[in-house]
């Protein structure tokens, strides 16, 4: 069977095969690995806790299952301020940190040999947040903040050196870019284009810094250009 | 664990994750299916008869593994003329009907319940085949050609009737839009974005017609309307 690589987060990852950093991924480990969807929209840490084993049940034939790595990226929603409009999406900062050192030990324990990589909030745009039509923020105060989110991401920074799991710092990252506001997030959050492409890189150089490449893993079934044109079965013999 | 829609085939599945109707068909079913990639470019249905039960193992317990569907596209390679720069991709159209029906059998024998769906080659580009850099055609005889890719999209229309599969006639359907070959072609073989657009919508109606929709089918957890937000946690005691 194929190896996997989960992807589980919340709508930055559900949307992530929309032309994102997902599905650049599935087409990048194409013959490689199946590049598995695990986004729930609008879920933050203390939701996915309540629901952890329903996601990832545990598999009855020992570890044929276990994906060779998963990403687990969250805290877009937990940051959302406690008084704004997306309150009911609000984990204090302290219960954020306990929750995400929580999912990483059940992922642990349920599959020991695979990578878990952690990954920060992306930055917030706020203005862009407040010109949101499906967001009711009061004219001056959006429902997350970026001092919020760097806040949130400082804490998945800690709990990755806690844990040793390898972290994406988005949230650094992405403003490293003079232009990362417009260049990056499409509505002050969620990532456009260039935004997925900073995603996509970025896992792929966690992954290999970690073993985990094209260079290092088994295709699925001999490549097009190793097949001898004047005896084509005969790769196939093995 | 989730459902699976298996796309099998040749170099246009292999892409379809790249913003193609791979991941458009994981993008519409990201909370209820997930869409896995079994693309083998080049590939015809000779050489992937040789390794089906290497790409399709029996599982030990039972068809908890059976997909709900699965794509079956071959035949653009089979359709290869004999006498081309393709030629050792060639397939003779009597084998290729003969190797779809023991392909169909296969996943009719392993998976009983289990829709299968075939999918005819797309139509050709003769003129743009010729100026295709990577192809070495003599210049006036394309490696493939619209007629080849329409007796073998014919054939395969044939063995769905005979095996009792929904079949998308993908050569018939793109031709019937005046400007196909730029619109639907990159390269007078692979698809554009447009000619995606056209498989995703045909798989999508195909799938509906079976009963497979996003009406029909559970989603993974609830969807984030479906969350009270003054009681978030109550959906989740379930």
């Amino acid at each position: 069977m194929r190896p996997k690589i989960y992807l589980f987060g919340d709508s930055i990852t559900e949307e992530s095969f929309n032309d994102g950093w997902g599905s650049s991924l599935a087409t990048h480990f194409g013959r490689t690995f199946d590049i598995v969807l695990r986004g729930y929209s609008g879920y933050n840490t203390r939701w996915v806790l309540k629901v952890l084993d329903r996601i990832f049940p545990s598999v009855k034939g020992g570890d044929d299952e276990a994906p060779k790595a998963i990403t687990v990226f969250f805290g877009a929603n937990d940051a959302s301020v406690p008084d704004g409009y997306s309150a009911f999406q609000h984990v204090p900062l302290d219960e954020y940190k306990q929750n995400l050192h929580s999912i990483v030990s059940f992922f642990k324990k349920q599959w020991p040999g695979t990578l878990v990589i952690l990954i920060t909030p992306p930055p917030i745009d706020e203005e862009a947040r407040l010109c949101n039509p499906y967001i009711e923020n009061p004219l001056t105060l959006p429902e997350r903040t970026n001092d919020a989110a760097g806040s949130y991401a400082k804490a998945c920074v800690e709990v990755a050196g806690e844990c040793r799991c390898p972290v994406i710092d988005l949230w650094t990252k992405m403003q490293q870019f003079t232009d990362w506001k417009k260049a990056y997030l499409s509505d002050g959050l969620h990532l456009t284009k260039s935004g997925n492409k900073v995603v996509f890189e970025e896992v792929l150089a966690k992954l290999k810094e970690e073993g985990i490449s094209l260079e290092t893993m088994p295709f699925d079934l001999p490549l097009f250009h190793e097949i001898d044109p004047k005896d084509p079965l005969k790769v196939f013999e093995n």
